[in-house]
C-alpha cells in the first residue's frame, strides 16, 4: 500500500485498509510522542491551512502535527488573498491551487455552510484543489465531511473498548451499538461531523441508531451510503424520532446539535431562525438518566460541546466521557496521514 | 528548586528565589543566544498564545522564544473559536483548556480591562485556565499585572546598575531610589505594566516613589503588596501629587501614562474622556531637565513609548535610556521561564 | 563581495554583481531544494514579515523561505500594533524597527498605494525602517517596487532561455526583446511589479518595448531609469500606445493592468473609477493570435492573473507559459537573498 499523494476529503473515500494504515500509525505516534522517527519525516516541508471558517482545535491539533512533524503550517485566511469569485474578479483555483503546490507539501482546507453558495459547494471546491494540485488536499471540515474527526473519534472508541489511550482495538468495535442522536443546542451546527461519524461507525462494524427530530434529516447520499456500509458488514442500521428511544443496549453514545434542511433558503443561512427552532427541544438533551439506561456506554462528541443544550456536565465530564481523548486523537491521526501521504513514508 | 508545571500570572506568586532562578538563567541566555544548550529544550513542542488584545513586543517576543528554544508559538485570537461568555453559547474554558493541554506544552493568554466586564475578570480567568490546564498558563498582560514586563524590566535595570548587557548586579538594586510616575498621553493604557513594575522594584530592595496627580489611583490592594514588599525589605514607599516632585536622588525613572479608576463605568470603557483627561496634565511629561535633577538616573519604560506626551523624545532617545535593553530582555526572561517550566530543565 | 546586512528595496539599489550572486545561489538552492547546505543557515532565527496590505504568495514564499532554511517567519499585521500616524497617537518607526531588530535577523514590509498619504510614502517608510534597524529590511511590494519579483521574474526567463527549471542562462537574455504592455483588468493594480521588471529586463540587456493606452504612465523618474539602464547595456527602449503594436520578435511578454496616475486624487484611491476605465479597453488583451506574432515568447505574469481581462486562458495555460515556475522562483530568490544578508553566508 502506498499512500504517497493521495487526498483525504471523506474517510469514504479510502479502502478499510487505507484508513487501518492511518490508524495504526496514529497509535504508534500516540504511544511514543516525540521520538525522532516522527519528528523528521517532514523536516522544512511547508503544510498550507486555508482557514475560510475559523476553527481552535483544527487549527491547532494541525499545526501542532506539522511542529511535531518537523516541519511548519502556515495559516491562511481568504482574506488574505484575491480569489475568484461570481462575483469578484480574482485568481482561479487552477492557479491558486498550482502555485500552493510549488510551495508546500500539502494543502489543508476548511470551509462550512455558510460561506458557500448551497450545499455540496465547499466538498465540490475541495475536489477541485485535488484536481489541480499535485500535493495532497486534506478536508480540514467542509460542509459534507470531516475526515480527520471521524478517524479520531473510531480511534477514541476503539481505545475505550481496547487496552486504553494509545492501545485501540478495532476489532472490539465489531457488533457494538452506536447511538447518533441530535441533540438541542444554541449554536446552529453543521453536518459535516456527524456525517462522517456514520460513516466510520458503519464502515468498522458497528449497528447504528441514528435519533432525530422531525425535519432534521441529514443528506440523503450519505445515508443511502451508510446504510450500504451496514448492509456490507451486516450490521442493523435504524432510524427513530424519539428523544427516550434507541438507549437501551448502546455502547456509544454521539449528541450534537445539527442544523435543519431548511438552514440555507434563498442563499441564505437562516441561523438565528435555526437556533431559535433547535431551542424548542429541550427534552433532546443527553442526560446521565438516558446514559444510565445503556449497555455502560461512552460519551463522544467532537467539542465543542454546548453544555446544557446538548448534554448534561454530569455527562461531559463524567467517567465514560471520552471527549478528551478524542479530541487529542485529532492531533495524532492527522500526523499519521500528513506522514503517509506528505511524508513519502 | 523545581520549577517544571508552574504558572506565572504575577511575579508576586513566586519566591525571591524561584525569580532569581529566571533571572540568572536568562542573562546566560542572553550572553550566548543561540547555543545548542538551549535550542533543543523545547524541540517540536507547541506554546499556544491567546491574544484577547493585541500585541506586537509580546507576540514577538514570545514567537522568538519558542523557536529560539526549538519549538513552535501559535498564533490564536478569540475569534477564531466559539466561547461561552455571559452572552452566547460557546466552549467553557474547562473544555478549551483540557484540549489545549493535550496539544500544547503551555499557554500564553493576553487579555486587557477593554475585554472584561470589571477590573480583575481577566486575572481571574487567567486563573481559571491555570486551574484546568495540566501545563503551564502564562499571564502576557492582563487587567492587573504584567509579570513578563516586571522580570525584563528588572533584568534591565540591574544590567545598567550592574556590568552591561547580559552582566546584570541584582544586589546593586538594593536601596537605590525608583521612581515611578504618571504621565500625559493619549493611550489610556492599563495598570499592568506599572503595577507589576512596582512590585517587582519593592521586592529587589529600592526604596519606591509613586507619583500621580490626585484621581490616578492604583489598585489599592496592589499598593498594600507594595508597601508590605518595601516594609519586608526595610525600605521606603513615598506617594506624592506634584509632577516636579520625587526626582532628588533617583537612580531610575519610570514615567508611564495609565488611566484613571474611572475608565470603567457601566461596564463602558470611557476611552475617549479618559485621554482628554490625560491630556489636560502636560506638565506631567518627563524630561531632561527633570532628569537633571536625579542621580544620574536611567529611564526605564514598557513600550510602546508615547513620546511628546509622555516623555521627550531628549530622554527616550538620550544615553541613558535603558528601553531598547528591556525590550530585549522581554524575549531572554521568557525563554528562561519557558524552559524552566516547560522544558523540564 | 559581501552582502551580510543588506536591504533590498529594490534590484536598482544592488550592483548587477551582487544581483548575480542570489541569482546564483537561488538556481543552487532549487537544483537541491532542502539540502542540509542551506536547511541550517537560519537555524532558531527569526524573520518579521510586516503586511500593510494582504498576500497570499508573498506571504507563503517568504515564510516557506524561513522554513527551508532552518528559521521561522512571523506574520503580523499593522492592526496587531499601535503606529504613530498623522491621526492617531502611537509607536514611532524609531522605537518599532529599534525593538524589532533585537527579535529578528530580518525584517520584510509590504505597504502598497492604498495604505500610504501619496505615491511614493510607501518606499520611503520601508527605508525608514532600513534607516533605523541594523537587520536587513526587505521590500515585500511597496508602491514602487517588487524586487524579490523582479528576480523571480528574470531568473525564470532565464531558465526558459536556458537550459530549464534550476538551469537559467542569463547571457542568453542579451538582445532579446521584452515586451511589456497594458492590459484590461478588474483589479487596479499597483506599479510595483512592472517597474520592477522594466529595471530588471533593462538591466539585463534586453531590448525593452513599453506599449500602454495614453494616460497610463507610470512613474517618469522610474522610466528615466530604465533608459538609462538601456543606454549602459547598448539596447533600445521604445513606448508604444497600440494594442497591436511591438509583438514582432518579442522574445518575452509580459501582459499586466496597472491603474492610471489619477488613480489618487485628494488622497482618497478611486478604486471603481480606475476599474471602470480598465474596462473600457477590452482590446488591451493578451491573445493566442497576438502571441503567434511573436518570435516564440514566453508569457510572464507575477500574478495572480485576471483570466479574461489581462490574457485568454489560452495564453495563461499555454505551453508557453512561464507564470509557474517564475512563481515558484519567489521562494528561491527569497532564500537565496535572506541566507546571504542575514545569514552570513
Amino acid at each position: 500500500m502506498d499512500l504517497y499523494g493521495r487526498d483525504l476529503i471523506c474517510t469514504q473515500d479510502w479502502s478499510f485498509e487505507e484508513l487501518m494504515a492511518a490508524l495504526d500509525l496514529a497509535a504508534k505516534m500516540k504511544r511514543d510522542r516525540f521520538n525522532p522517527r516522527w519528528t523528521r519525516i517532514l523536516e522544512h516541508r511547508t503544510f498550507i491551512m486555508f482557514f475560510y471558517n475559523p476553527s481552535v482545535r483544527t487549527r491547532l491539533s494541525f499545526e501542532a502535527a506539522m511542529t511535531e512533524l518537523g516541519g511548519h503550517a502556515q495559516f491562511m485566511t481568504p482574506s488574505a488573498g484575491r480569489f475568484k469569485t461570481q462575483k469578484q474578479a480574482g485568481e482561479t483555483i487552477e492557479d491558486a491551487a498550482k502555485v500552493m503546490a510549488r510551495y508546500a507539501a500539502g494543502i489543508g482546507i476548511r470551509i462550512l455552510e455558510d460561506k458557500v453558495p448551497y450545499y455540496g459547494a465547499g466538498d465540490e471546491m475541495l475536489r477541485e484543489y485535488a484536481y489541480w494540485a499535485d500535493v495532497p488536499i486534506f478536508n480540514m471540515a467542509d460542509d459534507k465531511f470531516h475526515p480527520m474527526q471521524g478517524l479520531a473519534d473510531v480511534m477514541g472508541w476503539a481505545e475505550w473498548y481496547g487496552e486504553g489511550p494509545g492501545r485501540p482495538d478495532y476489532s472490539a468495535l465489531e457488533g457494538k451499538k452506536f447511538v447518533l442522536t441530535w441533540a438541542s443546542g444554541a449554536l446552529a451546527r453543521s453536518w459535516c461531523s456527524v456525517q462522517e461519524a456514520l460513516l466510520v461507525a458503519s464502515r468498522f462494524g458497528m449497528h447504528v441508531t441514528l435519533a432525530y427530530p422531525e425535519g432534521y434529516d441529514l443528506d440523503p447520499e450519505v445515508i443511502a451510503q451508510v446504510r450500504q456500509n451496514c448492509q456490507e458488514r451486516g450490521t442493523d442500521f435504524e432510524v427513530v424520532h424519539d428523544p427516550e428511544a434507541g438507549y437501551e443496549g448502546a455502547h456509544i453514545v454521539y449528541a450534537r446539535n445539527w442544523m435543519s434542511p431548511n438552514a440555507y433558503r434563498d442563499g441564505v443561512f437562516h441561523k438565528q431562525e435555526e437556533i431559535e427552532k433547535a431551542l424548542q427541544y429541550p427534552e433532546w438533551i443527553l442526560t446521565a438518566e438516558k446514559m444510565a439506561r445503556t449497555d455502560n456506554a461512552i460519551f463522544t462528541h467532537p467539542m465543542p460541546v454546548d453544555r446544557g443544550h446538548e448534554v448534561t456536565d454530569e455527562v461531559a465530564s463524567g467517567p465514560r466521557s471520552a471527549i478528551y481523548d478524542i479530541a487529542e486523537n485529532r492531533l495524532h491521526v492527522q500526523k499519521a496521514v500528513m506522514a503517509l501521504t506528505m511524508g513519502n513514508l
